[in-house]
């Protein structure tokens, strides 16, 4: 069977781009099988595309094209990709960051630049465009890749790993009976916010289930919550609209309030500058 | 022909978590064919999740399985059941009040819960995690029941009809020339609002399209409405900006303002506690 | 293989409208496929329905069908009728200005009046219901279409093309070094905005990348936007923050803000009473 394609991209439903992308897919062969991966990643946010990217491939058979088209700088002199990871999954993406926690966490055994002159969309008035390869370039040459036209090595010339456009990942630590972290991504639909400290870090520190724990949040270096809270392994755990923390679905602590939002509540957010730290 | 998984829940496609279980289905079987009810329930409300089901189940192919999770309890004891219903679907839900409808006006002939040692995902750093059924259990084990691994009776074991959890559901009456019920759901994305009386009742009660009829609506006992409206067969034969009243998709009366939001333009919502009263 | 069948409607997913649609053509035949152009055209917004069959239909395979549902005066006399395109899509929709893009830009060739004894859903207690042409009519004569169960003759009675409900399209014009239009559509998700001017005027004019232009918008006759502006290729050209002029997907004249939302900036939207005006 032909691999599948899954697309993320910053273009909402709100106008006619994901359509336009899909019947090229549909128009180069048939019988691809397209899935949403989401189209809601913040405009812009080449952070969030590379954290759901890892978020959720593991979960797709191997061999699977994700599509990944967040890309302030289309029509620039960025470079248009196909990764390769570790696990056997293929990225298309432009190169800007998108590809950060795969080659830091998976691992990313090649990358080519898409060739222009070949995988990009030919004739339908298109030649003159610049702004949307998430049309005329990364639909076009994923669909050609999955439908078996064109082998991984014909996408176009590999370059070296160490070129790939990475953002900084901090690390967590555990000094002192502290643990610390950064929150490093959110969900934007419950409010939750996710901490880069493994589970595992927090049961070395001799945390556990059912603990009451103190968490400090700093931002940009400044208190901006400072709570005793309860870490348990659901929200269902705590009371209605109370705090807690937990172990997220991928096994990293994480802040929530029971049937709330803990990031709207306390106004907190994501991001290098927002550093949490944990103590019994 | 394999059934097909219609999916819906509360979290809407703002990150990953649906990428996830989706990835997770085509991992069980690459032929299995997913389809979006929707992701965009009201967050944990699953008298909504109940309703949505109930509206759109029977234009489905018979043997079609509905994945349903608006789960806030997920990770504590309440139950992960698959439900069958009286023509012939199967759902796959947190046993929450989410099969209220289905289980009053369809009936459900059998539940089950899941047995999380054989129907769980395994692997992939899944193990410790407990704040995702949709992913490692709700997805893995209605994917394994369409492919055909599993036969629903492996599911897990049967539990008895009246221990499915159920929300109470208002009866609609008619006296005195008057037809009383409640705003039982709404369109959130038109604004109109659904009673729970059926056209056949107001026919009986000898209204009829084109008759002006007064409606009453009270809050917690209060009117808070008070209008002589059009009752007619659809939006257009109202004047642009007009409220109105009409006969539903699902053949029940209800409320709606030409080109407008009958549900905003005069601050209304629905349930138990939201009253409406017909007459001449 | 049988066509696939494209949808948009004004109905997002908030509710279970789209679920009872798609459930409608899966009862006709499970091997139609499915696939959302967008559910998310502004309510009532029949103007961008028919700008968005426009953007996307010729990227599709030939064959494709496209349903397309903003259907304000569903259930009154407005026709309900499948289109045939001049490069051989067809197109399911209320008759009520969706097709006037398609019509005056590509053509259409042949259009017929839905017959609804024969090609409306019946049971399900669906007959009384007016006010969802997309589940009971628009749905199901196009997966009888796409199924090949009828033939498009017996979609029902042809009726002449210049009956077709048609919104008036103003033409860009170039004199004394000027190029003028309109705003005819947006982007809702990024916020630009595009004009009707193709960019072969802006080269006949003499105007070229690189280029800075002076832009005055008229609202209604008022100078609501004066400013000189860079025109280039895509948005990266552009400080980010800053307002730009360049080519959008559709090669026609556009305008931008490099991340960020021109439309919102400045408070400018589309229409036929938003007339752009460049000059050197």
């Amino acid at each position: 069977m032909k691999p599948i394609l899954v697309f993320q991209t910053d273009f909402t439903y709100k106008e006619g781009a994901v359509c336009a992308m899909y019947g090229v897919v549909k128009s180069v062969d048939r019988e691809l099988e397209i899935i949403d991966g989401t189209h809601e990643i913040p405009q812009y946010d080449t952070w969030s595309a590379s954290y759901r990217l890892y978020q959720s491939m593991k979960f797709w058979p191997e061999g699977t094209i994700f599509v990944s088209v967040v890309d302030p700088g289309v029509g620039t002199p960025r470079k248009a990709s196909v990764a390769k990871t570790a696990d056997g999954y293929y990225v298309v993406t432009p190169d800007n960051g998108s590809l950060t926690h795969l080659h830091q966490w998976v691992g990313i055994t090649e990358i080519r630049e898409i060739d222009e002159r070949i995988n990009r969309l030919k004739g339908k008035n298109t030649e003159g465009v610049s702004v949307f390869h998430g049309r005329d370039l990364f639909s076009y040459c994923a669909a050609r890749l999955a439908s078996g036209i064109i082998t991984y090595e014909q996408v176009g010339p590999a370059y070296p790993l160490d070129e790939i456009v990475l953002f900084p990942l901090a690390e967590p630590v555990m000094e002192d009976g502290k643990v610390k972290g950064v929150f490093e991504i959110g969900d934007p639909n419950f409010g939750n916010l996710w901490t880069n400290i493994p589970l595992a870090m927090f049961f070395e520190a001799g945390f556990n289930y059912g603990d009451y724990l103190n968490l400090t949040v700093r931002h940009e270096g400044k208190v901006v919550f400072k709570e005793k809270l309860l870490f348990q392994k659901s929200f269902g755990f705590a009371k209605k609209g109370e705090a807690m923390i937990y172990n997220n679905e991928l096994m990293r602590v994480s802040l929530a309030v029971n049937q709330g939002s803990f990031s709207k509540t306390y106004h907190l957010d994501f991001g290098p500058d927002w550093e949490v730290e944990f103590e019994k």
